[in-house]
């Protein structure tokens, strides 16, 4: 650890995801531990450009480990966007004296890193913070977890009402790009079927399969749908498939929405985040930039942003098949 | 306790509601208690068209009270409806040695059984279960007091993410005729404004309200809307109306849905549950009959069916009072 | 409301109570509503002292409806039992020109509020925080309805591992003086026996009702034991006995602990602090003084302090039997 | 998949964990999927003596996968440690057709296997169930990742009353072996110190760590105890030494006992338990015996039981760190 660091700025960027206020305290406590100053930034790349900075020590990050969100918030910011932009966020950071960055964030915070530390020279380094897991070079984001047990808690409710009336249900959840939190916890919630932007099984696929459980006896279904299943059709059109073709079901439709991003982070998101702050600043001392700490095979290990940010993590086609063979 | 009831029957018809099965445990082990058969009725007024019938003891219903839907299920029947199909049920109630029935559910159930009672002399008492607490004669359905929970819990997890973004969400909650869920729940929850069903607030004081809370310096809000709001709009077209009218909110929309309706009972619940089950068999055995079993003041009370199902709950207008206080 | 009050201080002491905090900031909003100032005073009588104040506004309590414990903290206060202290208290209370208070607490909190309002003149308002519903004049105090469903959740887990090792399970509850918790949750969570300081029942009829039970068919059972349980022992040593008169049990025993204090309030906590809130600070309005908010009959109430605290609201008899018929 | 095998049976044993019927579910289920017949074992080793026995369809296995325990029992076996015992359980199993074993439990389970299956040379595949964690050749046993989250709950609920009281709390997990549920719920809940059996920091450090941590302006902490600390007292003792040494700390202890044995499983171990189910059974179909499956890596993978059972899985050296950096 040989760098000159002495002044560290963390800030969220993106859709919020549950483990990043935990993960700006890992970042916090982390700067105190070696002695270097931490500058929090309010809403993400607008509140750099705004100058809006707050000195941070190790207790004023006490008591949010357990809390959702990010109280530093998070906002859009078009004028990042622009040189000028960045050139007013980069004078702020100067004039604070900011050495370096950590930024938590999704695929947008990352491509606004990678700009911004190749034209000014700053050093960053990225916490994949994002319910959807689909950044490459790390197991798991931050928040993914927590998403999965919300989305399972909320589908073994609607299970209880699916049981007692003997209904067929279409639950949407989130997953525009990658179809993690549908088939996992599909999985978990014991789903019929999952329907994720990874795989197009057809419409007839789908009605062969809700008769077949029909006839095995099942009286009641759960048919996962990610918000970018391919399909090509979303939750509503595909009631109205169903109750067209199968009118012995009773079909209803549950979007699960924005609850999904929050909620107080699960164990392991509370822990996956103090691990990603201590490793992110410490890269930072040890001359690192542009790139992201991960979970891999349980290490904490860095992917250069670009990488991060290129394409999808892949689905685990072993799921696929558990998921084909507890349905049956 | 003079009566010749021997054998009870009960079961559980209508929308499911958390407590259900904590109801039917207290009705089977109250039999038990005092040597009376107890026989359940699976899939409501159909199952006893079908005499779809099983012999129930203490220990059949063990480990479900705190299990959400009902494990007797539910069903529609509009052969029930009928007078052929009536009889079809009362037959199968003779043939298996019914005396008494307790019948657990809302308004629909309850007028069923008015009618099934009056044509074949045989005694029910009514149990509330509703999640939508719009039963006279109870100060609380089964299920209501879970309901608000998973509410709570919920909007606390969109207001994670509406805090971290500074949005505005409306967030649909049952409700079609009454707003109790609405308003408790949105107290609960610290919403900004609460439409129901008994208020008609009209847009424009909706608009100034969330300019008043932005003015105020509060930089997120959640607004609750009962899916019977009689402002004129769903959550949607609100959405639509407020951003015509207020184009600095990044405005969403949530629709919470059928999760309301199941998962684990509360504490509250599960000993209103059984007490009422109690209530219930006593009642029988105190030759009571066409009455629903309620809590009032906090005892249990007897109110004829025919004023249970006659008007709605009247919304406690001390709680809008508090509503608008906390929203300052 | 025709008082002078123009400023309001509000605090917390004694044991803390999930809905604290929710209490706290209807005060604060309350206040505001009404023009008033509000003051609020870190750790109770000793923060009183000290001086140790702080103004809010309807800003200052946000995002705290939803969480456990208390934010102004509380503290024993030795030198509030002395005049000298007192006089310290009230020096610093007219020094910041407040005018009235509404202290939140218990009967530790209430005892000192009545002297300290009789010694001074100062109008003072109670708002019963505190897990044990021990508090005469409201049927719920804050946070009971929490500690419930806490305290089910817990033994809904032991149940789990008590029924796949057919187990003997005492858990003990708090309640030292009053078997509230012990009754509801014991009935919640479906327990065999419920010892509480309010009945004595003898070890010889609860030996009786285990063998009973075994011989019925039960393979699991959970006794729940009030602290103040005056059979005689503690959950340790009844252990022991019925290890030695009922040797085919496998015998273990679970303190719940502290963890009954805490947690996010439920909804029913969350709307009957923000109520508790608006009649606190609307009584002050109305030059009432010396008397605590409670729920009566579902409407707020006020008692006299003096009543308030004086014995012990009395075990609902109903549920005694409603306990014993479900452990059939 | 080239073996005789037609019917499988499969048991839990050992202590209870979260997951152990979504094993049993998938088991049941991978078998129907691959036209085996199934047979459940019921209370362990005993009811394979015993020959209790039950036939198990895919529909046997419906809404169980999110319940807590295990609906098969558990139970100790003296008569299995002899061989007489062993013989009379084959025959049972001969005598019902059964070719083929899964077995779900932890240590002990293992050995039993391993001793049967050389005796009798029946295949065995075993399923780590313990929420322990301290079985090698699995980065995750089943039940643990829920384990951590009921710890983390209850001691965010501790946390609560602690802050509202500037107490210093003593938590005891189990673990009496290994620290990890200590070590990631002690970081997942932000304690000031974890305690655990592979470390012995002594009990100078642990008064120093908290001295300092006062001297911080922290006014609350929470030390996590490990059963099995190696520090040489358990948590009372612990309070005690504290209590005398530094007088200032109001010191409470809690433990948290059989609680983190139950509840519903979280979504990792259904997903677990589900791939894991599969792996046995077709483990068992590819002629494989005498080994475990587990997750390495996030795949599945087989390590021979006679490794699962030596020694002890290490912590992790880098959470140790990250523990101490966040207390800071």
């Amino acid at each position: 650890m040989s760098t000159n660091i002495k002044k560290v700025a963390v800030f969220t960027s993106g859709g919020d995801s549950p483990g990043m206020n935990a993960a700006i305290r890992s970042v916090v406590r982390t700067c105190a531990y070696h002695s270097l100053e931490c500058i929090a930034i309010h809403r993400g790349y607008q509140g750099m450009i705004e100058g809006d900075f707050e000195a941070m020590n190790a207790r004023s990050v006490k008591d949010i480990i357990n809390r959702g969100g990010t109280f530093l918030r998070s906002a859009r910011s078009m004028e990042f966007k622009t040189k000028e932009g960045r050139l007013k966020a980069y004078n702020n950071l100067k004039e604070n004296g900011i050495d370096a960055i950590v930024a938590i964030g999704g695929d947008g915070t990352f491509t606004g890193a990678m700009i911004f530390s190749k034209e000014f020279g700053i050093p960053i380094i990225g916490i994949p913070g994002t319910i959807d897991n689909d950044i490459v070079g790390t197991s798991h984001t931050l928040g993914y977890d927590t998403a999965l047990n919300t989305v399972c808690d909320a589908i073994d409710k609607i299970r209880d009402t699916a049981s007692s009336h003997d209904r067929l249900f279409f639950v949407e959840v989130m997953g525009r790009d990658v179809g993690h939190i549908a088939l996992n916890a599909g999985i978990g919630a014991g789903a019929e079927e999952i329907l994720i932007p990874e795989e197009n099984l057809g419409l007839e696929r789908l009605l062969e399969s809700l008769e077949r459980s029909r006839r095995s006896g099942k009286t009641s279904s759960i048919v996962i749908v990610a918000e970018g299943d391919n399909i090509g059709k979303n939750v509503f059109e595909l009631k109205d498939y169903v109750n067209e073709h199968l009118p012995f079901y009773d079909v209803r439709v549950s979007v699960l929405g924005h609850m999904q991003r929050g909620g107080s982070p699960t164990c392991f998101d509370r822990v996956l985040a103090s691990r990603m702050g201590v490793k992110a600043v410490e890269s930072l001392l040890d001359g690192e930039s542009n790139k992201m700490v991960g979970l891999l095979n349980d290490k904490m290990e860095l992917t250069p942003l670009e990488e991060a940010i290129k394409g999808h993590t892949e689905i685990n086609h072993e799921l696929l098949k558990v998921s084909d063979i507890m349905s049956i």
